[in-house]
């Protein structure tokens, strides 16, 4: 999205400029230096290495890779220095860096484009760029990960209700239902890593959409960048859009995940549940009311959610029907995928670091954990498992008994043990031991359930991949 | 989207600054002033309009009204000459505003926001933006819908092949196929009309949330600001954003129609049809394929259809299942409708610019028009018309005839006439009137057909509405 | 969605013939009858004014038309009871009714198509469909509306919290909330006739593509079909999807705000808030957890937004891109269309009947609306209007007062005037009329706002419109 | 989507209903026995499995556990055999299922349900099915490959025009251009593969959020069910539903590249283009113009491409901002998992169908290839590599030869030397050598380049992958 101070000018230019010069609309439509522009690094290496490889194959002279390289290195520098002027002229990064190369070292830098076309000098550059952008989202969600882990762990006893319909179900620990999310950003980053495997393949040397007659080397340039090996179909290599497409698509089921984060913290801040606090700098308050903290940042990152199914949305309509090898819609995919991954990378980070600032309400929690005949599914248990119950039966037996509960305004465990056994002449008083909410957590002891111990068991487990 | 040039270092910095400093990151995610400087001319409209209502009301002094008044013309004078510094520390564009009024008038800048909220000020901003982009969309659709007019008018009765499955169907001339699309963008600016009416009611007094209990003329500044009146409730002021996602819903057809129409000029410009040309500035060519014309333009046309595609499905999202009244997820709607309103501005100037460019190549498409038996239809039409045969068992003659023809490799008109006599004896000369495509062309008299005739009558309707 | 018990079956089957048959695979991807017979009685309709208008033309003898006539009237009857045979080898509506025509009536029936082409036929059925869809869902719109008013009329003055970020704001009422949701479905109906009239035009007469050469009068069977007239362009009308697009993304925007009214009532059926209450027919419980209210109606009236979007995505995408006339691409067109319209429509009506249900607790409401200093706003602008105070500088002082009222732990209302008058000395008694929660909702006047008399006042407005 | 025959009229009753019935209403929007009956099979699974751990672990009795397994058999021989009374009063699948055990097996029935909970119940039946949905997908992706190859392989050196913007580039081979494909259904495959690993875990024992106080063992039941062991955090098993998301973006990106190749054999089957032909069963024809080949099914797979995309939004726009853990809301992720994976699976199954009948036409696609310049390029590579001019000199070179031949209206091979000599005159016979497409085609030996000596070794590599 566009976050540029002259937009709003340049709009105003358009109105006048559209009705008189269809140049400048042209130009206005077609130029992507103004985005592009970000793949300057990128470029730069892929000419690097495409220039050593040219040496290595006799395709150029030795003198004219080194020249060339030492051209690069000055505009990069220029670039990072910000020193370097763009023109809209040039239309693009490659023509740009190319440019101002010849303006430097002169005729070597006309070999530079040997046995090379746009197509895949741009395919590389992008490929490159998505690339770091797994690379960024990986390490953003390992560290939320760990920032889970280490808020989990403190928490791995404390009662919190477990909802569903947004109901107080059964008692859980608040450590167990963070490692939920835990789970969740683990498959995420999973994702991640099987996306920039599947990618990590050069289209340098794909050419226009054909391949090449000169004698390059696509496995040494490859190499050179990091990536496993070379693709293995040019007209493939120039027209895909999958690295980007499935990176969003990843993105866009971590936004799915932290949009249920956040709309739990901005639950749990409310009033009412008072659930648990986030200090100033993740919220903003009012300085007329000083109770309110507003949870701006948790409201921002579920509000980005739409804008990353939007930016998917994109890349999956622009690419739909079109025919092989390049069309100009797919230039449509840079500003997409940089929205993209700017985003969910921003996301991440607000995240981890409210999580890390998270104080949780122990009191409030237990209050509403114990409300509610919240530990019913543990009576049933026991009679099924202390005397034998069938389990449909016992559901049943419990029901009346908390008929009794709630007609008498208490809690199960304030129930006396002969007004259960009113209703079921066997029950004794074993029953007592599963009716609080920290007994009922602690029994919950199968493998990946709410038990402290298995809470401590699933941290360490996953201390041991972040 | 962004083409903002600074943004690839601010990402870089982003990494550093996430680990070690959630104020960076919190003011980076919440910070809207990169993007809403665009409402200035909106905001200082409005609280023109607000605090004349004041003074008028006797809520403030004349007196005050007018250092306001005089301040607000000068922070006006101050962005539009671009010597206005945006602060980051002031978040957004109110509060950049009245800084810089209260720096210039002093004390009276202080008692402009009384009777008034962010809330509400923020809303009757977007709104008057929003209402500016329809009239900008209306104004485009109409000079698109007059290029096509006039493209169509000399081409009335030019042949050109009508396709059902890219298939060849029967004959129509350029000027109906033209028409089609004015039909199409005809309803595009119909609903941007509705849009328009829908959404011109002022939010300005809705306060915070509740209304005030200042005595404001609502009335009053919402017919300063060239609203119908002011939004009946409060609430539904400050948290609704029905009036973008309705424009971009608008856009999003509208975009549809551009795609179809795009996709035509690529496939007619393609070498095997080469049913038109596009001068070069519209096209990009290759210094080493001369005859090559790449339809630049018309793919960007498009490939944007995604990006308006992925606008709505980010607003919608975004909205969806948000409790009452405001939450801070909403700012996230200004991004997408600027990026949409811009990108279906620049569309519909660029297809604009194209269709009055555009050449068609009438002996190609005449060439593929008369191949294939397009007049088939005609032929069975004939044969119900003239000789009363019921249409289902002349539909059966037809398809001998034509098989005759086939077997002969020739046209249905070069077939002889005992050769047709041969399958149905009834057939006379009368029959070689409806062969040829001309003729199949001129008989399609019917309402909206695509008879000369009627495809005259038709733009003549289409002239009293544009 | 498919809710077909065969479709299992069907499924494996295709295993099967998948590997074997094309022609299977064909008529499986490619027959249309299982959801267009929906269809039927909109494609009888059609028939019934076409032949009618080819016998007054003289086109078809009237004994045929009468022929036609009865036999359709059977087919309808058969279809109504039940009795009709609907067969995948005719592939579509139009065949297995033509056919049976046939049968019944004979040679007449080879009569009926003259001057129509299934193209036409088909535009006329669906678009009679979707005219129908928009009366259905301006009923169910306008009962919502009905549903609500009556809710909110006895609660004009029912106090309730208003919210921005989920975190209490200022106190607004109960009537006043509910009026939010009239002025968006009010809006949403709007777009829902604005839709109708726009696609209230005739596409038969269109024929393929090109119109015909028989002497029609599209007038007349515009007229009789209940058209205001027949569409101008034969190209467009068999080709275009605008009227099913516009339904649907009218439909996304009110699944919006169903979405938003469903998580408030979800979020106020929570324990803590403890809101409102719905009786058993709208929620699930449980046996075992007898308090436990499952508010599953609301939670499908929020998760069906997401089927509505897909559907619209769906519609958008398929028709990007598509060349001129018909492709077989738009025959997905029909199932996005039923199933959006029959979602909207159970939503609506699932909303309709819990609001009429809803029961709020004024009670809980008051305390949430009474706690957290929520008449700050009231206590600054008492001090502008009473005292002349600049607004700026009149919040700065709330907020020392509300810390005084905070570290005394109490509320506004019970704070001392003279601990009020310690910050500000001209302070006088007059300032406690503005501090409760009552004199707060009661002092907002402005047109719109929360006031009870305001509320009055609006669904007065609303009652004229419904 | 809707294949249900009593749709329209269910619609009709609604009408009805929806007035006078909320209990009916309720009915219809909650029951999912309609499309969870799909599910029959894998909850069989799920309870033998859970039945036989039951016992092994002394929960219930060997003869209680042999009851169920000889019960659950008799219920899936009904449910097979089409004799099973589906109730929609019993709501669900599961319910249906376990009410039909009891009464063939009585008491024993009551003790299935034992330390489970109908949440991870239908948490896994549901895994089940997606995972199987992931291998036919996997299975059809592997046939279409196959099919790709066996039509690639005896065209490994027919010439065909290498498009970029629709316009012809350079030739390419018809065998180069379907093994494009090959990889992107190659990812298509990797990803649906990662997704399948991913997934493989079981739910079972999760119980209704918090885990279980039973001493189950969730190893065995996993291992029993074929998963690769349990999941390990309880809450997130309920309410998660990543495994149902990725495989739909999975299946919209290959929506696209089915798209992209339904789009092409579209365009290759224009009259103007001629470029290939499909038999009858693939297509629809017309009676009366026999050369018409209307390619219905092409037009089909990339008509559904919006459906798949409509499912993906479907279930991201459900799934956003949902509290943990169930919501009723995430009932609606079945029908679009289940339409999602129809679809996927029968258009994949038709697209190989093609492809197995696809006829290319090798003189048309020569002729188009051979036009326009589109070895100009070639000629270029040769003066870099002959002459060892720089590139960008020898594009420029280029350019001016290629302007002679365009004024001689001559191809660039039928240029005489010494027109070339003209323009640079170290230019020699050998020149001639790279200047026919034949030629060129046969020199781009680059690894993965168009040459069929690369071509033969790409389809090598597959055969040993499929």
């Amino acid at each position: 999205m566009s976050q540029d101070p002259n937009k709003p000018k340049a709009n105003t230019m358009w109105g006048g400029r559209f009705s008189s010069s269809p140049s400048a609309l042209m130009e206005a439509i077609n130029a992507s230096i103004d985005f592009d522009k970000r793949l300057a690094s990128q470029d730069i290496q892929g000419s690097l290495a495409h220039s050593n490889m040219l040496a290595q194959q006799g395709i150029i002279a030795s003198s004219d890779r080194d020249a060339i390289h030492e051209g690069l290195q000055r505009v990069m520098a220029e670039i990072e220095g910000g020193g370097f002027a763009f023109s809209k002229a040039l239309e693009d990064i490659h023509m740009n860096v190319e440019s101002r190369l010849r303006e430097i070292v002169g005729d070597p830098a006309a070999r530079l484009h040997t046995a090379r076309s746009r197509n895949d000098q741009v395919a590389v550059d992008v490929r490159l760029w998505v690339r770091d952008a797994h690379d960024r989202t990986d390490e953003q969600l390992t560290r939320l990960i760990k920032a889970l882990l280490d808020k989990a762990e403190p928490h791995a006893a404390t009662v919190m209700p477990g909802f569903t319909h947004l109901q107080s179900a059964q008692p859980v620990t608040f450590g167990h239902h963070l490692l939920a999310y835990v789970e969740m950003f683990g498959r995420d980053r999973g994702r991640i890593r099987d996306s920039r495997r599947r990618l990590n393949e050069s289209p340098l040397g794909a050419g226009a959409l054909a391949g090449t007659s000169f004698p390059v080397d696509r496995h040494m340039t490859a190499k050179a960048l990091g990536f496993d090996g070379p693709t293995r179909n040019s007209l493939d290599s120039v027209s895909d859009r999958d690295s980007l497409i499935e990176f969003v698509s990843a993105a866009s089921i971590c936004a799915v995940h932290l949009s249920r984060l956040a709309e739990e913290i901005i639950i749990w801040m409310s009033a009412p549940f008072g659930f648990v606090r986030l200090p100033d700098r993740w919220t903003t308050g009012s300085s007329m009311m000083p109770q309110k903290r507003n949870p701006d940042a948790a409201e921002l990152v579920r509000g980005k959610t739409g804008r990353i199914f939007g930016s998917l949305m994109a890349l999956l309509t622009m690419m739909k029907g079109l025919p092989l090898t390049y069309s100009k819609d797919m230039q449509e995919d840079k500003e997409q995928l940089f929205d993209a991954a700017d985003t969910i990378e921003i996301v991440l980070a607000a995240m981890t670091g409210m999580i890390q600032d998270l104080e949780p309400v122990p009191a409030r929690m237990a209050a509403v954990a114990g409300a509610g005949f919240s530990t019913a599914t543990d009576l049933a248990d026991w009679l099924v498992r202390s005397l034998d119950i069938p389990f449909r039966d016992a559901h049943h037996i419990t029901g009346r008994i908390v008929s009794e509960a709630e007609t008498r305004g208490c809690g199960l465990e304030d129930l006396p043990l002969d007004a259960m056994q009113a209703v079921e002449p066997r029950i004794h008083a074993g029953i007592l031991e599963v009716l609080g909410v920290e007994n009922s957590v602690r029994s919950r002891v199968s493998f990946g359930g709410t038990a402290p111990s298995q809470v401590v068991q699933q941290i360490a487990w996953w201390r041991e991949r972040v």
